[in-house]
């Protein structure tokens, strides 16, 4: 099998090392940038550097177009032109309306995988990227179907999880569950720096570390992924707006949305873990290296799986507080090996 | 030294205990729940249960109003007409405009500690939880400067930093950094949770949970919180509004706000840490009992601390992602640590 990788990313390099390793594929690369596409050949991602995109698209069955977002129409294009009748082209873009529907060739699926943080690049690509991953397909009308069946079969060879979605639900879906998320951190990291007013933040649990964690992300690449997926991202903005004057003109009266959002969040993340009601755990800990390996390793020799978790010093940089979500079933024993251990001793 | 303590949750059995075993104090506590009051014993939290409230609050040099923020102005002013001419008394509530507004007697002063979750009970209470966490102190017009100067002193005695701060800049401020958090993780959630109409959440990678950890949080408690912060949290919502609709109208224009928003969250981050610049540092890792420990303890054995962490498991349940967030000045090495264990080894 020959594959061709345009842009030797964190995505595209770890399609090619993938592609290599789990399918003994012949692989072609192509980057814009000399020293990525170097780097993809001293990795041994690809096999060959191509003398253009077009040499790398005309060999290839399948050809992955991993550009910046962009790029992504242009090159596209470009790909399909050289590409042979019977090969089989598709993109990683975040968001998918806007090139499914400019390109309607039948050779062209558009996908998303949901690997990664698209911010990275050759150096932090690996084979096994895509382990048991969504890898979103989003098929045309004009797709073809063999085209299509021949990529799935490959991206199941990659490890991932191949999951076919119409374009417009993708991008609608992408802007609630990520790119929203995105703009709300921005907001907050706004208002606390002008409620601060230059003052120290002070060290205020969970709540705003979490929240803002991706704020500010990787100006160049986010903004063009708000920009790419402006009419999603734009409904859901508005549909923020409307809550958030509901909510306002019931600042008193709120007990029941928050009581119907515990229920909500509670099932959505039950869904995502498929693995059983969760129970959150608070330990306050000296803030030391070697605790959190302490506790982790004490839940690893008992047998029970941290699902989730998150560790937050304290102000004084002695303590800290780590939240643990493991499965209900096993809540009240890791309760037990953690109280036992008697963590606070370490403080002074 | 004679401390009374009114309400035996979290915070009320964690003064409890610290003015014991930090200040050797007699604490004398009351809760209008018999359980909580026997466990305060039982824990030794308390040397006498009171029979109500007065008797708590007249035998007391400083008492401690720790009960829900709906019945504070009350449990307050029932303490000050029992408590005696030189005697002190503080709140623990999360707001403090309208307490402070409400109550004008000299022996009062508003105060919040930035410590633990105000949704457990005493069964979390532990003498340390104030160790070195910023305890706010708001003085009206018309507190004692003698009762001000005794109370602060009590709280250094506890373990905490207490900072003297306006009550309407403590308000705002709050509204910003922890209200707003919580009203927009639960919008996030809304969208989601409609944007999937029923379907199963794909697993996204760290945004998406981070931004909604506290979503749905102790309905009881935030409702009331909500509530009692609403003129600040209102202000906090409309300028919310206010930057949605801008940012609306740009999407295909944010570069620049995604960079200024990068430099200030930068700027956020280090103020809170005091501890220089920090970087992220991703691993992917087989999400098995044991991983998460033994990157720790690596980064423990090479002295370099964790400053913040999350784990994030991939849909497969069989890899995941961990991001670690470490001094600048240790990343490298980091890294290197990390990359010589050679963790992919144990995925399939």
């Amino acid at each position: 099998m020959q594959i061709g990788v345009i842009g030797l990313g964190l995505i595209g390099g770890s399609v090619a090392l993938a592609a290599r390793e789990r399918l003994d594929a012949n692989v072609t690369g192509w980057d814009a940038d000399p020293a990525a596409l170097q780097m993809a050949l001293d990795r041994g991602a690809i096999h060959v550097a191509a003398d253009g995109l077009a040499a790398a698209a005309a060999a290839s069955d399948i050809v992955i177009v991993a550009v910046p977002i962009a790029r992504l129409a242009d090159t596209t294009a470009a790909v399909l032109q050289a590409a042979g009748a019977d090969a089989v082209v598709t993109d990683v873009g975040s968001t998918k309306t806007a090139l499914v529907h400019a390109v309607t060739d039948p050779r062209f699926i558009g996908s998303h995988p949901l690997a990664g943080s698209e911010s990275s690049g050759i150096e932090q690509a690996r084979a096994d990227l895509f382990a048991g991953a969504v890898w979103y397909l989003t098929p045309g009308p004009s797709s073809d179907g063999v085209a299509f069946e021949r990529l799935h079969r490959f991206l199941v060879g990659l490890g991932a999880v191949p999951t076919a979605i119409d374009a417009e639900a993708h991008d609608r879906l992408m802007a609630a569950v990520s790119h929203l998320p995105h703009v709300l951190a921005n907001i907050l990291v706004a208002r606390v720096y002008e409620a601060l007013g230059g003052e120290t933040l002070p060290a205020t649990g969970p709540s705003f570390r979490d929240a803002t964690r991706v704020a500010g992300a990787n100006p160049a690449l986010w903004a063009q992924i708000y920009a790419a997926n402006a009419e999603a991202l734009g409904a859901e903005i508005d549909a923020t707006i409307a809550t958030l004057k509901v909510v306002r003109d019931r600042l008193d009266k709120l007990e029941d949305w928050q009581r119907e959002t515990e229920t909500r969040h509670r099932a959505l993340l039950e869904s995502e873990l498929a693995a059983g009601p969760l129970q959150e755990l608070r330990v306050f800990v000296p803030n030391r290296p070697g605790v959190v390996a302490d506790i982790a390793l004490t839940m690893g020799h008992a047998g029970i799986n941290i699902a989730d978790m998150s560790l937050t010093p304290a102000s004084d940089g002695r303590t800290g507080v780590v939240a643990l979500w493991v499965a209900e079933a096993d809540a009240q024993r890791a309760r037990m090996l953690i109280d036992a251990k008697d963590l606070e001793a370490g403080i002074g």
